[in-house]
């Protein structure tokens, strides 16, 4: 089953590469605010319905994916 | 208006985060393939509706966000 984990930033956290996107931007004629870079986690996993899917690539977050103190991540099973 | 971009590396391109992070998660005792480590861009333009946001957003994915050779973009548009 296809999951994607979108890791962002917490709230309150800097975000040196997100200002430099956005100072980026602004040089280019863009006008965007609040950009922040997180990650996006693609992978398969086996499992037999979409629910134990999350379950697994939840704890996968918990134990290497996310840094609970800075991130926090959204968990999406497409499939 | 808040967008959200989904950057993702093209199939064929190596991705060797994604296999350092597809090996810790074995050495963890979790089973996941084929994973793959791109970037969510979260920002913030001002358009006055979906669609004038998704073109702002696409053209600086062309200007400055997205490396057409290497990578793939999915605009996403949240409202």
């Amino acid at each position: 089953m296809k999951v994607r984990v979108l890791v962002s930033l917490k709230p309150g956290i800097l975000d040196p590469q997100g200002k430099a996107v956005e100072h980026g931007l602004a040089e280019l004629g863009f006008e965007a605010a609040q950009v922040r870079i997180g990650k996006l986690i693609e992978l398969e996993v086996s499992a037999g319905d979409a629910a134990q899917a999350r379950a697994q690539v939840q704890a996968m977050c918990e134990k290497l994916l996310v840094n609970p103190v800075m991130e926090k991540a959204q968990v999406e099973v497409l499939g």
